[in-house]
C-alpha cells in the first residue's frame, strides 16, 4: 500500500569495497598517489575509484576489491557476511567509522602491502537522509526505522539506522546478502513503515 | 513479544547443496553406487551424504558441493543468489521440485560428468510443518506466512511458504544470504506473526 505520503527511499546495494587512508594509499600505490574517479556515487563527493586492491584473510581473499574515494582518516573494508567465510574473518556488524576492536586484513596493491590491524566490518543497514528529507518526514539522526522492501522476496528490515546530514542524499544502503535476501536491485524503492 | 501461544519455529540455514537422481549418481560415482550417510537432517529420512560433487557454470564453480540424499526423481542444485554470480547462472527463486525452465549446470564426480539441462534454483523460503503442527496453529499447506527473525539483524520475511505433510518435521528453511541478512544461525527460533 503506497500513497502520496509514503516515505519512499531508493535502494543502493553495496558490493564489498574498501576505503583507504592516504597513508595506506601511499604504501599500496606509491607516495602521493591520487585515486582516479571511475564513477560518482549517490552520496555527494563520494566515488568509486578506478583502482582496486587485493584483500586476504587467513582462509582466502578477493583479488579485486573496489576502492571508494576520497581517502578517509582510517582504512575500512566493508564486506557481506558471506564474504567473511571466504576470508576466514569474523567481522562484526558495525556502523561505518566505528571500527575499534574490529579485525584486520592484508591489503595488496601494485606498489606494496598493508597489514590493516582493524577495520573489517559488515556495514549496518542504514538510510542516508538529507536534513530536509528527515525534517519533512519527522525522522531524527540515529533513529531506528522499519523499512519494507517489496522486491521478488518481500521482507521488512526492523533495524535500519537513520543518518541525517546536510551532505547526504536520500539513499538506503544494504549489502549483497541483504539485497539477495530481498530479491531487489539498486534503484528499486523501499518504504519506511515505522 | 513472545508468549505461550507464540508460533515458534526452529531455523535451518541451507548452504548450497545438490539432490541427484540415481541415473546421475550412476554416471558421477559409478553404476549402482549408493550414497553414504554423513549426517541425518531434520526432515525424516533426509541426510547429508559423505559424497560431494563439483558444479560449474559458464563463469566459475564450486569444487565441493554436498549431496543431500536419498536420490530423487530429478537432480536439483540449490544455491544462494550470491552463488549464482560466481557460477554465472541466473537461477530463479522456486519451490523445491518445480524446476521446469530453470537453467542447468555441469556436475563433476569422481567417475564421470553430467550436464544437467535444468534444475538450478534459489529455494523459496519455506517452513516444513508436520500435519499436527499445522492443525494446532491453523496453518494450511501453501499458505504464505509472515515470519519474524529476531537475530542480530532483525527482520520479517513476508513471503514464507507453508509446506504441510505427515512426513515433515517443524523447521524453517532459508538460504545463506537470508541467514546472513538476518544475522541468525541454525537452531535459533523464528516466530510466525501473520
Amino acid at each position: 500500500m503506497t500513497n502520496q505520503d509514503s516515505k519512499l527511499v531508493p535502494i543502493g546495494i553495496s558490493a564489498r569495497h574498501i576505503h583507504l587512508s592516504q597513508a595506506h594509499i601511499d604504501i599500496l600505490f606509491g607516495e602521493g598517489y591520487q585515486l582516479t574517479v571511475f564513477k560518482d556515487l549517490t552520496q555527494p563527493g563520494q566515488y568509486a575509484a578506478n583502482e582496486t586492491v587485493g584483500v586476504f584473510g587467513p582462509k582466502g581473499g578477493f583479488e579485486k576489491v573496489r576502492i571508494l574515494g576520497p581517502a578517509r582518516k582510517e582504512s575500512q573494508l566493508e564486506v557481506a557476511m558471506t564474504d567473511t567465510l571466504k576470508l576466514g574473518i569474523q567481522a562484526p556488524v558495525r556502523e561505518s567509522g566505528n571500527i575499534e576492536g574490529t579485525p584486520g586484513v592484508r591489503v595488496v596493491g601494485p606498489k606494496g602491502e598493508v597489514e590493516m590491524d582493524k577495520g573489517v566490518i559488515v556495514a549496518a543497514r542504514h538510510i542516508h537522509f538529507h536534513t530536509s528529507d528527515a525534517a519533512k518526514w519527522g525522522i531524527a539522526d540515529k533513529q531506528v526505522l522499519k523499512v519494507k522492501l517489496n522486491g521478488l522476496r518481500p521482507l521488512t528490515f526492523d533495524d535500519v539506522i537513520a543518518r541525517v546530514s546536510d551532505s547526504f542524499a536520500l539513499d538506503m544502503h544494504i549489502d549483497t546478502d541483504e539485497g539477495n535476501a530481498a530479491g531487489v536491485k539498486t534503484g528499486q524503492m523501499a518504504e519506511i513503515i515505522g
